[in-house]
């Protein structure tokens, strides 16, 4: 005879199993292994608003082995959130419930999984966002768990074992990571590609660890109180597991990993999991039991509303925070620092003055450095404000250490789990070290900031590693994103003013490391609001130009230079961001580059390829299309042809009717 | 009174200090933290050859903290590699001391590092590769140790971590990784962005683990023997350090880890370290000293050509693997299978029949997949060969698990190593997770061979997340990275051929998960060579075309069936390598794309930007410049637009003249 929760997660394993087979596509290994833990989390553990999904204090779940995702659907079917239909959509266009869980589609998924190890990361995030809030709003309004399910190959991705030693560092005892260790991965068993001793590895990364036998329900429990009364450590749980358990002859097989089972073994399984020959069975008592504790989840939301309604009545420093936790971003209302025409000034630099002169009035911005401080700016923000974790929760600075694919995950699920505005900052260089994690913000619509300097050849003696070639191009090649190359101090803060208060796409700032002249709003009056439109006239001359040039950032100065070596009409175009140009109407786009005009060059300090597009493929391009080397920034700028007289020497041998 | 390890150490500290000051440029703390075990380990464990850095049977010295890159080089002039004036032109345009360790530019230097972690993992990748060819070739021929040199940055890098879980599981006992925990990091003291007990962590990895004073030379050298001695784990040593150990007054600040020291504070540590006020000082005592074992250095390296030599008279099965070890790759010879016209077949299956049907004739081909070797059609491979350190080290496959970033890092060690073809196959979106690996391959010049199936959005129903978008065109942007995305099979054949053979440039292969139809040689005759110079004619029509369609892999066969839709004359160009074709003289690309020929189309199932290049601003690009969706790769060709009939739509809607 079996409990309700031995017939729930049947139950469960049924719809994994009719799922996928319907898609004829999916995974069902995985998520059979996993679904004793998760029915227990799901039923028992994980508190949430049933008729909310979004409900800002609800504890988080992150699956992070995303393939498993018919085992998540299931339950969030069991929530409420998704219906029927949606469980037999599975994996067909427009439905709700896509091949890995995507956050932007589908109630209840709290972030888009599928890249192993990102999730783990994410649920670090997560946990360090509630840590943050709970610490600065207080306990009556921010409270929650943060759990995630982690497979062999999430933890095997080094991103999850860096994230990890942030989330010990910091000590996010509210973070609760299940481990499903089946010992099989998609080709084999997992034996032949690790030999990892999890316990020790995350004892020794700060965490506590529990191993349980995944299938005991008694341990499963005891485990998930022990991790939720550890305040201090984050807990990670292994669960031994069998790989598709319950199967009927295919227990233990990578078969299962990532196809559907074939239908006599579907039936059989389901005969022994004790189901009726019925594909997509939800019987009336495994759903009445489930939803049995409902209501006391609904009282537990509404009781929490009527606290922080009373704590806003009350608390007016409370109030104006909670206000910044919850605006829309593009209601944020900034007051940027001037700065002084003329004078030198690295991007990089404007944006920490940047930083400073607006960390005060954005209480909810936080972020750092993967251990750059000084070269990234973020030295004042960070002693200002304290180092997250070791300095507390209150703290706003969060020193990443070198570990520039957690951050960038990190701050993915601080982003998703609602309530900050989040940056991180390296060099350009290695923002090939968190790429996935910016195609990851891109993907689920989280407007996060990249702070990237030390934007090409112009770092100088630190030599080709650190020299950025293709990276600024290579980025703006991810959909959504949006790319923000300065072209001064005053270019600099308004890039800011965009990224900032971006409703969706993520941002990345492109900043100099050498000094670049302030340039003059009272000579480019354009300059205040052009960037907004990713690029604009900068300079003009009278009626149709003879030569157009754009570039963007520390490559505008040399535009303009440039232009004055000719004595026809030249327009020069700023143009700090492709992608926001591109969004803008054909007119606008014709207005800045009519296109009747022929003769064009471009200018930017790295590779030429995407500048074709506005040049045209006969067009010039002065840029850089192989590695740089190890030389003061001068001495190769100079022997890379970044000069005025280079650069109109190219273009004169282009276009003869200009010389 | 000093004995001679405290004077060269003193000297080394020397150079240092006056390296980074001459360039006004550079990092002394770490190098000055790390100057003890490095002389040791210079100075009298090391095995190298004087009178030839490359000597192949060489102990192999990683810096992976390639900032302390002075270090390196002033103890490369003590080995005689590097001349002062080389020390004294440090950082500077030209020289063979640039800012961080390039190994195609030094004598002695096995690795270009700087980005941190991946030194670390190329160590793992030059130990396999020792362990491999000891294993196949014998230790009379291969038999050296590799060490490493690590900082708290590199080891915070994940790929360290996940590259160590594969060192520890590969038994790869000749590896030794000195970590020079100085508790200083760039942006402060390393315990704010790190709580991770190392011992436990690395011996969690299956490693041993020896903790010493870093600055005791007895100790140092005890574990350095107590490393050599243990055959089958790789040992971390955990030197605790000081930072800018030696220093006047700046020992443990932060100061000096990325800027040079002052004047007097150089003054000041010469004094306390015995050494005369004077710059570059190199004293007789010291380079004697230093070079006294050097005599019998060079008697091994003979004594080993002897055996060589000999074995290479007696042995013929030696003789044979030793001559694929050490034949320049140009010289390959290779007979790839031929696929039958008409069928349908993956590029993805095409690979992995070409893998099958010459891995046996190329016997030092090694390499695997992270965890997808169904998917990526290397299981064939795996099964016969085995896999290696879990089934000893002659097996050839590598099973690298869920780690493309080590996976990346560790074949660019084994090619720097010597002797061997790695390859390395994951799902094409992940590349973003070794990419700057993959950058590193392009740097180092190492003719790697990346094999990345799945590569669209025709991935179908695993959605979004796994459907490459922007991935082959980025990747295109890595500079002296080729770019191989064959039409069909025959064309895959012929991509494996230029990739295998490259003499230094890495290669990326971008294979379709879904069936394309194999072309007939017959009746596409340019297919055979055409591919090797980039684009070709695939398809012409008579005299001068009134329109080219470009397109690369599966978009070849739709290019092919748009142009019958049109009663013009077309051409149809295969380009399965932007890089190749650019660099072909002007004289075959005017042939190819002839320049006055304006209609021209490019169809690819990814981001259009680049396609520019070839088509101009007004060019019809057929391509795909948002994510994808979960649903049937079909479902999703015909939504996006990718079929015949719509690309003729596109192009007539442009040119109206064709319609």
């Amino acid at each position: 005879m079996q409990n309700m929760t031995d017939k729930t997660v049947a139950v469960v394993k049924g719809l994994i199993m009719d799922g996928v087979a319907k898609a004829n596509s999916g995974h069902p290994g995985g998520a059979m292994s996993s679904a004793d833990f998760a029915t227990i989390l799901f039923s028992e553990f994980l508190r949430f608003n049933p008729d909310d999904p979004s409900w800002f204090n609800r504890d988080r779940f992150i699956l992070s082995a995303g393939h498993e995702s018919m085992l998540l659907y299931g339950l969030l079917h069991l929530n409420g959130f998704i219906s029927m239909d949606d469980i037999k959509n599975f994996r067909q266009l427009g439905s709700l419930t896509p091949g890995h869980p995507e956050v932007h589609l589908t109630p209840g998924v709290e972030a888009t999984t599928g890249p192993l190890g990102q999730g783990f990361a994410m649920s670090v995030g997560f946990a360090a966002a509630e840590a943050h809030l709970r610490a600065r709003l207080g306990e009556e309004a921010m409270n929650h768990f943060t759990y995630a399910l982690a497979s062999d190959g999430d933890l095997q991705e080094p991103i999850a074992l860096g994230a990890a030693a942030l989330a010990g560092l910091w000590n996010l005892g509210k973070l609760v990571v299940f481990y499903d260790s089946n010992k099989i991965q998609l080709a084999g068993p997992t034996c032949k590609a690790d030999c990892t001793d999890h316990k020790k590895v995350f004892e020794g990364l700060c965490w506590q660890v529990i191993e349980v036998d995944g299938h005991d329900h008694e341990a499963i429990r005891a485990a998930l109180n022990a991790a939720r009364d550890e305040a201090d450590k984050p807990t990670l749980i292994i669960g031994h597991t069998v790989m598709a358990k319950g199967c009927a002859t295919l227990e233990g097989s990578h078969k299962t990993h990532g196809e559907p089972l074939k239908a006599d073994e579907i039936a059989a399984t389901k005969k022994k999991l004790g189901l009726p020959d019925e594909a997509f069975h939800v019987p009336a008592d495994v759903l009445d039991a489930y939803r049995a504790r409902f209501d006391s989840l609904r009282s537990e939301a509404a009781l929490w509303q009527t606290r922080v309604d009373a704590k806003l009545d009350e608390d007016a420093d409370f109030a104006a925070l909670w206000a910044h936790a919850t605006r829309p971003r593009p209601e944020l209302s900034i007051k940027w620092p001037a700065f002084t025409p003329g004078e030198s000034m690295a991007t990089r630099q404007a944006w920490g003055k940047c930083l400073d002169a607006v960390s005060g009035s954005l209480p909810t911005l936080v972020g750092g450095s993967a251990d750059l401080d000084p070269s990234n700016q973020t030295m004042t923000f960070r002693t200002t404000y304290g180092d997250f974790g070791v300095d507390g929760h209150k703290a706003r600075n969060l020193a990443f250490g070198v570990r520039e694919f957690p951050m960038a995950a990190i701050m993915n699920g601080m982003q998703l789990h609602g309530g900050l505005l989040p940056f991180g900052a390296t060099f350009l260089t290695f923002s090939d070290y968190c790429r996935n994690a910016i195609r990851m913000s891109a993907l689920q619509d989280l407007p996060v900031l990249y702070v990237f300097t030390h934007d090409s050849f112009w770092v100088g003696e630190d030599g080709p590693t650190h020299q950025p070639i293709e990276h600024v191009s290579s980025l703006r090649l991810i959909p959504d994103l949006i790319d923000l190359r300065p072209a001064d101090a005053n270019e600099t803060a308004v890039c800011l003013d965009i990224a900032l208060k971006q409703p969706r796409h993520p941002s990345c700032l492109f900043l100099t490391r050498q000094g670049l002249p302030v340039l003059d709003p009272a000579e480019y009056p354009s300059i205040v609001e052009g960037p907004r439109r990713g690029a604009y006239v900068l300079q003009d001359c009278e009626g149709e130009p003879d030569l157009i040039i754009i570039a963007s950032g520390s490559e505008v100065s040399l535009a303009l230079a440039t232009a004055r070596l000719f004595k026809r009409k030249v327009r020069v175009v700023s143009m700090p961001s492709a992608k926001l140009f591109d969004d803008q109407p054909e007119s606008y786009k014709n207005e800045v580059l009519p296109p009747q005009v022929t003769p064009r060059a471009a200018a930017e300090a790295g590779r030429t390829g995407l500048w074709h597009k506005y040049v045209g493929r006969d067009g010039v391009v002065l840029g850089l299309d192989h590695f740089g080397a190890s030389a003061p920034g001068k001495t190769l700028s100079d022997n890379y042809g970044f000069t005025p007289e280079n650069f109109a020497r190219m273009i004169r041998e282009k276009y003869e009717e200009l010389t």
